[in-house]
């Protein structure tokens, strides 16, 4: 009698074949694609050293906290000799998808902007000669400059170049809604879910969208309702003089938004449920309900992604020919 | 004819064995041994945290930078509201070997110190009670917290407990001169080793000797002739209340001490070569030759050792309930 032939194997379950949301007015992140790490390294250096400001004591770190989310989660920024700032300091992550940068988006990109703070009286006080010649006094980065630009001497260019490589690789890939949208439906709950319906429906997206959820125009702050603010900045009107665009600011990116409390310009949003309480009145006229308000913010907790991972960068020591900074008199 | 046999296959070269080393004053770093991770890790992160400090600006880390040798390489500290700190600050960097914490003395461990600086008006601005406060309202804060300690609710003690606890792990071992202890003749030059041929025999390791090259005793800063600073600091005697313990500090460590300038309590040497200068003739009535003090200078430059090197931590978000910082006003 012929035995009976052995059940077949069952073949391992196979991955589910994610689909892909389409025709979502948001896109996820991408990890960052680094052309030159040597380049990033010398510029992840530059943003966490202090010797760029004339009191020693002031890095680009220092109002863009890379442990908290990229911004200082103060109002205004304290700069040098604790110089209040004017405006809330804006995350660097994800600004490398940003239109231009700054709330009025007066410097065209990262490399143009990395150049105003370090000359700023306000915030690192110091002089892109200064900062030149510090760094030109320390051995170790003449010959990182080197190696990385070959060239003999630094110059403020280079600084600023290097700088702008390392905040390109400051994006936030994996949020859990990058998850959703790239087809994994568990990945966000029923509140988040319903909070980014609402998010559509309601019309936040009309302004932000796009992989950032902003970053990508400028927009009437109080299209609707005026918004009361004691804050003087006159938003983009600074920059093109044209008084059509009073009070427009950049719209902010809203990845990360859990992390980059407070809110607004002036920051006169303290929690993210008073952000969005503002938003729905003086951009759309609309009121939440208590739950409505709750997922709205629910959903935008879940833009945090995946933090820059690195580890601290250890600094060149200065040499017995680099000039000492000077924290306090003039 | 028969064929001659195959050469021995060489063995390959044993590794030399290395001969450590005896009788030296100096002993080498070992790496730290970590008895609690998951308390490490929380202490690392409330060592970033400037949440804090009244302002929501300083944290432990901007006075002890650990991307610059554990110190703020300032004369004196940048405090609250840009005060001025009245000494210089030390590097944190296996200060978990000295005899007692402060230049002074007068905490008596690391856990004691981490308490000080959070109240300090001068330094981070804030009560304890104020940051407990803070800490108390982020919900990942308390739930590591839990973790670690078994327990409900935090304290000050549980926060300088993993302050402490981390600040034990940033010792530096591997120095090439550790190396060379442990009998790698390779790992120094010959200028450093005649430097720290002339260390020892000029009388340096009176004070400067052990793992750490000093943070073992009190001693006369103008032993043999008097150290001339108007910086009122009067030392032990500030503890002891013992009049013959005045200008009597704690004998720094000089591992990293390429890292830490400026030089003494009040930050008098700018330049190695100048604090070697001043040691020679206040503490040793010698003068040493040009050639003398530029090998002292690279022996002290072969202390340093590995860095601390870890993930830059990421600090858990505030809650809408977390005391807001108070950067600006009284
Ligand atoms: C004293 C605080 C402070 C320091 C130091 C500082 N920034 Fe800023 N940063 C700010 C503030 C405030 C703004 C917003 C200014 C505005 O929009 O008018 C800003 C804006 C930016 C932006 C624009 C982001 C956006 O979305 O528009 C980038 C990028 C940036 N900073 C990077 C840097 C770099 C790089 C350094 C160091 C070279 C640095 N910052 C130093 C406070 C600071
Ligand atoms: C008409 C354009 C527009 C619409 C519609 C709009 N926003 Fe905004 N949003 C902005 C602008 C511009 C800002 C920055 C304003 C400022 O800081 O002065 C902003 C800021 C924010 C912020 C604060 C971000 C930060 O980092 O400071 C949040 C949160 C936000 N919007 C959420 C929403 C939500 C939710 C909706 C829908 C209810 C919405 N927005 C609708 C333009 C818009
Ligand atoms: C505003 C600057 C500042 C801040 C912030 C600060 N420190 Fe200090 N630290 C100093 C100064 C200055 C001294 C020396 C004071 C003295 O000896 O009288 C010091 C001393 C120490 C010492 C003693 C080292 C030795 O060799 O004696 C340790 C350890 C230390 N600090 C750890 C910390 C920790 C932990 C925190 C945060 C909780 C912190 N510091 C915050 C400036 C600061
Ligand atoms: C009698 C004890 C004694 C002797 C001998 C001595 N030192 Fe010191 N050393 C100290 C003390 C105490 C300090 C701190 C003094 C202060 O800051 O006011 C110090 C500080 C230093 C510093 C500065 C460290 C820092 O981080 O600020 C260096 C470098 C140094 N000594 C090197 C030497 C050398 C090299 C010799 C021998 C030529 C030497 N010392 C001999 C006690 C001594
Ligand atoms: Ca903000
Ligand atoms: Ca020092």
């Amino acid at each position: 009698e012929a035995a009976t032939p052995p059940a077949p194997v069952a073949a391992p379950p196979a991955a589910p074949v994610l689909q892909p949301k389409t025709g979502e007015p948001v896109a996820p992140v991408e990890a960052p694609k680094v052309a030159d790490q040597a380049m990033v390294e010398l510029g992840k250096k530059l943003f966490f050293d202090p010797r760029l400001s004339k009191s020693g004591f002031i890095s680009c770190n220092s109002c863009h906290n890379l442990s908290m989310g990229g911004s200082d989660n103060l109002k205004s920024s304290i700069g040098h000799k604790w110089k209040q700032g004017p405006i809330n300091s804006p995350t660097v992550l994800n600004s490398s998808m940003n239109l231009a940068q700054f709330w009025d988006g007066r410097a065209k990109d990262l490399k143009e902007q990395a150049g105003g703070p370090i000359a700023n009286p306000g915030e690192m006080g110091f002089t892109h000669d200064l900062a030149v010649t510090v760094l030109q006094s320390i051995p170790a980065y003449v010959d990182e400059f080197k190696k990385v630009f070959q060239a003999d001497t630094i110059d403020i260019d280079k600084v600023t170049t290097a700088i702008a490589a390392f905040e390109e690789t400051l994006v936030t890939p994996n949020a859990r809604f990058d998850k959703w949208l790239r087809g994994d439906d568990a990945a966000i709950t029923k509140e988040e879910l319903a909070g980014y319906e609402l998010f559509k429906s309601s019309g936040c997206t009309a302004c932000h969208n796009g992989v950032a959820l902003g970053g990508n125009s400028f927009q009437k702050m109080g299209a609707v309702e005026p918004y009361k603010t004691k804050n003087p900045a006159s938003g983009r009107s600074a920059v093109t003089k044209d008084d059509a665009d009073r009070f427009k600011f950049k719209v902010p990116t809203l990845r990360n938004v859990e992390l980059t409390y407070p809110y607004f310009h002036d920051a006169g949003a303290a929690t993210l449920s008073k952000a969005v309480e503002v938003m729905g009145q003086i951009q759309l006229g609309k009121t939440f309900t208590v739950e409505e308000n709750a997922n709205i913010v629910a959903f935008l907790k879940s833009l945090t992604g995946d933090q820059p991972k690195f580890e601290l960068p250890q600094l060149p020591p200065s040499s017995d020919t680099t000039p000492l900074p000077q924290p306090f008199g003039k």
